[in-house]
């Protein structure tokens, strides 16, 4: 056992900083046993110097978090700042000073991982970030090293805690989006501003983040396909529930049955009650991972919140500790299928659609001589006037699975009929 | 990149051996690159070397799996054979001649793990297990490597696929015992001796094996409090049902309350239908695992056969090949705390009682106060007569939480009060 302590600067002391801090300090001893030799706060940096931080020395906190990430004793630098800026140039000048970096930064990892690998790479060093993705579950380490050995062949989950909560209420509840996105906000779970959350930006950042590691390739923010759930109306849950679905936003990564591309997209989906994912609620995470060998996994938990994060944070500590002191490193980026990343048109899904018609004869004829033109089969349509007999009628359709740009244009083309009066809802089918 | 190859030993071809060979060979590549080196498959020891083993090159085959192990050229050594001998000496044997070993024996590591783990500790190899447990589900590693900055309280899972089939059967299919093991057998989910699946010696050898990691102590097969499915009844699925409830073959790992001691143990238990792991059907595992500041996490899927457990043998060859490149080796015994094992009666649990009594006015007073004697608080009682008329009733009682001596001593005293005519049913109720 070592007796000179590993040298841990954090970066950021927010909710997840502070517990990190705090669990270092109480479980001390156990994280010592599990290393093999001791870990010390050598510096904290933070925006507010002024204000109070229970259990953290306050001749740690420094403002100058480029200074801390200079020093050349740090062995270990925690970034939980998150954003693009300064993280980015802090993480890779931690490693030119030879620190390995755990992170929870998803926007950067997604927006600009390679830049980090690399730096990591050059230096020899670490980089570690369970965090980034679904909090403390378990989720980067079984992808990158549990499954090393098997062909991953599709990603699907539910990693955004915020929307899960609003689409939950609007589902139990009867909510509307807006009630449930105050409720939410009421509660802690979605912030003052909930774009990142409800666009759909968050649930992106964990897509790239995960279909890179999952098919060994590159995958960009830019490369995700997103929609957010600002458009899901209680209709919408309505019509799921009729189907015997609910809605949720889904972060759907897959390899192409050819092997020789990868999709990566975030949208709203109807997906059965039966799916286990439909039973996810509140603001838990949960994931599914479709491998050749392994079949169908399920991880699920707390997707987000200062403990279970900081949890995930240490886990890593303790890993990149670990490796520092055997003088080795961990696996780095893995990308070399380089499998492209292809558009949401070359998608195979499935579309429920909902359309107010004129309420008279050879209107269901001529949308399904629409769906046919395009190539798309039919599965169910359910057809009925409107109770207050107003010379209209609604529409379902669900079709079978179909390339997304085939369904998309059929929309369009719908739209242009004169006996469809409006494009009351569309949203995919998932998980069957 | 290397391009000397490591060199695989494989000790056993049968389901499992026979899929890691023939993935060894089919994705060649996706190793070398994940791993940084090619592997190459030298050696592998069977018993009936004359079987067709297609893929394999017939030159690699041997029944001398002495000789095989004790070559220095093998980097590292897969043992799929099971059982404690030979396979311990083959594992030990490897270890000093320089070889890692992956191994999936959940028998021997039960049994004598501290001897496998102090032969890789002195001779600085690796020893990884992922296969060991629940299949192709991450698990081990998650407990070993993610988790290493928490402290998990608790293990709760179903990770006996061939029980939990059979009890599956008897409450969706209201089949009988025997009726249920029968459409195993014929299935492939029991072997012709279903002795260590259904009297829960596989399940509580995986229940040692995740009370150690989780715990960081030593925790032997012996230290398991076991009770198999065989004297599960249609009665107990039934009256499982009227509560809510399905019964499972869990294995549960607890931290005391304390933190100053743990327990482990196997049985079946009622849990109620709201909870995750009362929806696990056929031969499904999944594991609950609660830890401080990570919260309840799920780990789902398929706990057992060919491919699964290959997956989760190759994820830890990649690993363990990756270690010996780097000159490092990953995570060893943590066994640290050296928390002690306590008996079942320490437990703290509650039961589900079905007593036939006496149908006279006193006999509910009469077997409250016995409850009372022993301490243990009842949460409700059913009673009723039987249909029959016979003088007899039944009286069911759930109990609160109490230590399993308490609930123990309770059923021996009521089976000796004259007005029981006998104990119908006890069954532990958990997940609550």
């Amino acid at each position: 056992m070592r007796t000179r302590p590993l040298k841990v600067a954090l970066l950021g002391c927010g909710v997840v900083g502070s517990e990190v801090a705090r669990i270092m300090t109480t479980h001390a001893d156990d994280l010592t046993a599990r290393i093999g030799a001791p870990v010390e706060l050598a510096g904290v940096a933070v925006r507010r110097p002024g204000k109070v931080r229970e259990g953290i020395d306050p001749a740690l906190i420094t403002t100058d978090a480029t200074a801390l990430v200079e020093r050349d004793d740090i062995d270990v630098v925690v970034e939980v700042i998150g954003g693009i800026e300064p993280a980015r140039t802090l993480i890779t000048t931690a490693f030119a000073h030879g620190a390995s970096v755990v992170s929870a930064n998803k926007a950067l990892l997604a927006e600009d991982g390679a830049t980090l690998y690399e730096a990591a790479e050059r230096h020899g060093r670490d980089l570690y970030f369970e965090a980034a993705v679904a909090g403390a579950i378990p989720l980067i380490r079984p992808l990158r090293e549990s499954l090393a050995g098997d062909t991953v062949n599709r990603v699907l989950g539910i990693v955004n805690g915020t929307t899960n909560f609003i689409l939950d209420r609007m589902d139990t509840a009867g909510a509307g989006y807006s009630e449930a996105l105050d409720e939410a906000t009421a509660l802690g779970y979605a912030e003052a501003d909930p774009t990142a959350d409800v666009e759909g930006f968050d649930a992106a950042a964990k897509a790239a983040i995960l279909a890179g590691i999952a098919f060994h390739t590159r995958v960009r923010l830019d490369d995700v396909h997103r929609e957010g759930i600002t458009e899901v109306t209680s209709a919408d849950l309505a019509s799921a529930q009729r189907m015997g679905c609910t809605v949720k936003l889904l972060a759907i990564c897959e390899r192409a049955a050819d092997g020789r591309s990868v999709t990566a997209r975030v949208h709203p989906a109807m997906i059965p009650l039966s799916h286990p994912l439909a039973s996810v609620r509140e603001a838990y995470n949960a994931v599914f991972v479709e491998a050749a060998a392994a079949g169908q996994l399920m991880f699920y938990g707390p997707g987000a919140g200062g403990s279970p994060t900081a949890s995930a944070v240490l886990g890593d500590l303790v890993a990149v500790c670990r490796n520092k002191l055997a003088g080795a490193t961990g696996p780095g980026e893995s990308a070399y299928t380089r499998l492209p990343v292809s558009p949401m048109g070359d998608v195979v899904t499935r579309y429920h659609i909902s359309l107010d018609v004129a309420d008279k004869p050879g209107v269901l004829a001529q949308v399904a001589a629409v769906f046919a033109e395009h190539g798309v089969s039919i599965d169910t349509v359910r057809q009925k006037g409107r109770p207050d007999g107003d010379g209209e009628a609604s529409l379902v359709v669900v079709t079978h699975r179909a390339r997304d740009a085939a369904l998309s244009g059929t929309v369009e083309a719908l739209r242009k009929l004169d006996t469809v009066r409006g494009v009351a809802s569309i949203m995919r089918v998932e998980g069957e």
